[in-house]
């Protein structure tokens, strides 16, 4: 069985996950806001350190309502508008349908699996530095490697396939047991680096550099692996450990909500802060730190909206 | 007895209680700096709701070598120079001399009291609203009060003719039984809005206009209290609540912090942060939030030494 692959976001992500799978023969269809006139005309440019490649022509539309419908579809923007995909995927899924949100945070697939009941729900999460460098152009730095786990009880079988797909068009995919452990874990980084960078309007290495920030952030990291351990994801400590020695090797970095931050653009408050802090408290345990780091990024994000 | 008045720290406390205490036509002199030229020439000029006034000639100094000592010293600069003390002093106080630290925050009389063993200490606090406007002039915009109280187990009387000085000479002054527990409540509302005014680089209207940060300082005056009351100063928790309604009602204002911030002049992050958490962590209460507070306060602290 051939899948119909969509890919609804196509940045950094969307282009080069769809455009490896794209490239591979699979048959992938994007939908594209402000760069579909330069994609259709174009092309999609991907530069990559596993080599460079041009897609053209590509399937490439600029509303939902143009595309087939297809298979999988590979959610690949920014969580602040998840509030938009009910509507989004209404014209591309069927009922045996699979989503695959490959975003950050927590609680995104239990919405979506609300909001569109009838759809298979997956989450994705990528290990990879890329980013949009132009109109339809991806630059692609580093690693590539997809995590991918199951939210709902359907959909295995395509799982297994775009898995397959993926590994098949030279990405490094991996099926994980417990989506909600894999995107705990991703948090354990995400959580301190993405606020604070933002906070105190600096960069991974200053973080630190600096013994009370980086020790702050050691202990944010603990904060989240409680909490995951008391909505029952068995984190290792030594986790936070390892993602200190991890970040000290790391080159000057601006974490994604910085870069958002940057841009003006949406945080993603909510899925990366206020939806774990949400799960633990439910779960009996105050994320005390990483809650006050929510609340200081809901300040700042309304000071620019003001 | 005529008591001999040092004031170490000539901006707007020195000024404006030991310019209250001269022109009351008690003996005071006045130690200044960057000031001391003008001072001489033309007098210390104190604007103040409560009747403008003007003294000179000043008893003024440049120098802690050639002033006389004292019988009371009031010191009345910022805490972060308060390493100087055991110099400064040591010229200008004899074996029953009170020293009296006018100033914020936590710990200073102990580390005072450990430095200079003979001197008597107690500390004030200060419920007012002035600030210099420029070389030896004073505005006082509003309130005046100041509590003091004994930390050593000498100098009561010293600081009793102290408090009769001060209200002789205009200034409503109080004598706190506990000098402990009126430096714990005056940090419940210096530790939130000081430090989240200079992280978030704002001013205590936008901090309560926004929800989540109007809970945040709540809650950190909560952890204020709780770690008061595990140091043995019974706080009531109900005065959280109040200290919130009265920052309500105040007009915008920056913070003494955010102000040393904005001027790049060092921050008194030791004294209304690092002692009180320590405090609290030694008697077996973790401060979480003023912890993570204190922490990015002394990132932002490295990065303006850059």
């Amino acid at each position: 069985m051939k899948l119909k692959y969509g890919v609804v976001g196509t940045g950094a992500l969307g282009g080069f996950y769809g455009g490896k799978l794209a490239k591979a023969g699979h048959d992938v269809h994007f939908l594209l806001r402000s760069d579909f006139e330069h994609v259709k005309e174009q092309g999609l440019k991907v530069d990559s350190v596993d080599g460079d490649f041009l897609l053209q022509p590509v399937a490439c539309y600029s509303s939902a309502q143009d595309m087939p419908v297809c298979d999988v579809v590979l959610v690949c923007m920014k969580t602040t508008g998840n509030h938009l995909l009910p509507e989004l995927l209404k014209p591309i899924i069927h009922e045996q349908s699979l989503v695959i949100l490959v975003q950050n945070g927590l609680g995104i697939e239990e919405r979506l699996a609300q909001e569109v009941p009838h759809a298979s729900v997956a989450g994705g999460i990528a290990f990879i530095c890329a980013h949009k460098v132009g109109p339809g152009h991806v630059n692609h730095l580093d690693l590539g490697r997809l995590i991918l786990g199951l939210h709902t009880s359907t959909g295995n079988k395509l799982l297994q396939q775009c898995q397959q797909d993926f590994e098949q068009a030279g990405v490094p995919a991996q099926l994980a047991e417990n989506l909600g452990y894999i995107r705990w874990q991703k948090l354990v980084w995400n959580v301190p680096f993405n606020g604070l960078a933002v906070v105190l309007n600096t960069t991974t290495d200053q973080l630190m550099k600096q013994k009370e920030t980086r020790e702050l952030a050691h202990e944010m990291m603990h904060e989240v692996i409680f909490g995951a351990k008391n909505c029952g994801y068995d984190l290792d400590p030594d986790f936070a450990d390892k993602m200190i020695r991890t970040t000290e090797k790391m080159t000057p970095y601006a974490p994604s909500m910085k870069l958002d931050f940057d841009n003006r653009r949406a945080m993603e408050i909510e899925s990366i802060y206020t939806s774990p802090v949400q799960a633990a408290r439910q779960a009996g345990f105050e994320m005390k730190k990483v809650a006050m780091l929510e609340s200081q990024l809901r300040f700042i994000a309304s000071q620019i909206e003001n």
